[in-house]
């Protein structure tokens, strides 16, 4: 986060980094617009990347099959050429109409942009960690607490410390493990996996070693729901009460919290903005992507319009007439087709070659 | 063509195998419907076969970049799994709304369909060969008359013949070095190569070869313009008339005239069927892409709606959609959406196996 509070001016920005976000920026490089790029986590590719990165999909045309991850890498390339600035890890707070039909928006970075023309590329909302929901827990977000770090930048950190590390799936059952095989002057000083009952999901070579860190005591679980903190000064996160299941309370003493409640789609904002909104979903006009105010557009799983299916490809279409929607909005003008196949003005956009005449 | 003049009864025929088409094929396997595909070249690939297919596409989202034929490649083994009926180098002639909402379709070739959905991916039009408009020349087309017939098998059947070889370009360059190049029992007794000008196009070492046959004579060349056959009693073709340069009257005495003016869309018989028609263009609605007759859709370059660009991804969007609205015409009832990546229906059609678990 080194962006400063200062306003970024651009005709447009792209929210949300998913397949369909990118290729919202692909379309917009043809047209000479370079966006702007956010998204709540801190890489692109949304549900393919997040939900399905390792399962194929077989419906993106002339791509027989290729994994969720794979599709994310080939937009990239793809998009390559049009370097379009990201502002990732955040997720845009607020999104206002300014009187002369321009758009403030802001993220919860601190980074301001206002923009011409915004297109909603949000899927099923921004990807987000579930929080606990005790009081007192606040403070130390960012500090003692940490939701859903990577395992090896958790285990990065715990020399001399007790770890405690809640949650039920293999994110926690892998950095409970990670933490606890630190050797000599890394190694955490306790490491326990606080779940609400003493039944882990992961891949089996993940439960056996955790078995094994059991047997040794380099692994203790505990059963139970944060109930709140016990020292809640705001100076520092001294333990945490627990009610256990048989509805007793208990004291559990840490250094260090990592959470891995999972990461779930929140629609969050995006329905306070102002915008005809129809079961949760952007209503758009199927001739330009527009939603009910205009220079905004929304494309692909965010959008309802009469006949509406949630496909990937359906998106990079809704992306393409927005784009070309966009084009004309902003030059008030007509903007003519180009084929990538013939036009040097595309070609130089894309930064290829002329191809051989035959 | 060895189909038999019997009713071929389906539940969808799909009118054009451009990269359209081809996807409206995959789209409909998905749906567990399998279509009879016509076409009026002798491949599915359309524009992309036909005029770009060693042209780079740039804007198939996934694909960074790929030729027309690779596009079509692709396409062919992404629908190969529902192994879809063919009708190739035939045109549909006739099409008509039966009594009972069924459509009767017959093609150049006297194949008869009865389907339950027509899908109309028909791009620019039929690309067919540009014919002579002369008098009498009819009765041989097919026979002594052939109109654009491949290099080598126009080669193939000349032995001992006049060969009259029509057209400036470098398929009429090219057919006429074959067929003078040919030797001993294969040798034509003649080779004429007939333009409206002593000029051709084509690549400069078939330029060469050309004036190196003009100038040991096995390759004559006439300028003129057909206005006529010679003695047309419909028994054979023995000569043609032409106008020269100068206007004078000649007679051109041939065995065998291959004619290479150009292949070039056209719309065909579309505009009779009664559907409701803008600027030559199917007028669709955008939730099913449905025509004005229900039952039949129109999908890719061949339709208008507000909005349209005709780019081969948003085809790829309209068949997809096309094809759910079909499911449900078919079904009278509604079709919810499934995911390649999930759904083991879905895989059973596909013939892929379950993906492993993650």
């Amino acid at each position: 986060m080194t962006e400063s509070v200062s306003l970024v001016k651009t005709d447009a920005v792209v929210i949300g980094g998913g397949p369909v976000g990118l290729w919202q920026v692909f379309q917009l490089g043809l047209q000479g617009i370079t966006p702007h790029l956010i998204d709540a986590l801190p890489h692109v590719g949304g549900q393919c990347a997040e939900l399905y990165p390792d399962k194929p999909i077989y419906d993106i045309p002339g791509v027989a099959v290729c994994k969720g991850r794979e599709l994310v890498e080939r937009l990239e390339r793809q998009i390559a050429p049009f370097a379009a600035p990201r502002h990732l890890a955040q997720q845009v707070d607020t999104l206002s109409l300014q009187d002369d039909g321009q758009v403030l928006l802001s993220t919860t970075a601190g980074v301001r942009l206002l923009a011409r023309t915004v297109f909603i590329a949000a899927g099923v909302g921004a990807f987000v960690p579930r929080t606990i929901k005790a009081d007192g827990i606040a403070p130390f977000v960012g500090t003692q607490v940490l939701y859903h770090p990577d395992t090896s930048h958790a285990a990065s950190q715990v020399a001399g410390l007790h770890v405690v590390v809640h949650g039920g799936e293999e994110p926690a059952v892998a950095a409970a493990i990670a933490c606890a095989e630190l050797q000599d002057d890394a190694a955490a000083a306790s490491v326990t996996l606080l779940h609400r009952r003493d039944a882990f999901q992961a891949e089996p070579g993940l439960l056996e070693r955790l078995q094994a860190l059991r047997g040794t005591g380099r692994i203790r679980v505990v059963t139970g729901q944060i109930s709140g903190v016990d020292d809640p000064t705001g100076k520092s996160l001294q333990a945490l009460q627990l009610i256990d299941t048989d509805g007793a309370q208990q004291r559990l003493p840490l250094d260090r919290l990592y959470v891995y409640l999972g990461i779930s789609p929140r629609l969050g904002p995006i329905t306070d903005w102002g915008l005809a909104i129809e079961r949760k979903q952007l209503v758009v006009d199927t001739a330009s992507f527009a939603t009910s105010i205009s220079g905004i557009y929304a494309v692909g799983d965010i959008n309802t319009y009469p006949g509406k299916r949630r496909l990937i490809l359906c998106g990079f279409h809704e992306a393409t007439l927005a784009a070309f929607a966009a084009a004309e909005y902003l030059s008030a003008d007509k903007v003519a087709l180009q084929y990538t196949t013939t036009s040097t003005r595309l070609h130089g956009l894309l930064g290829v070659s002329l191809p051989p005449a035959t």
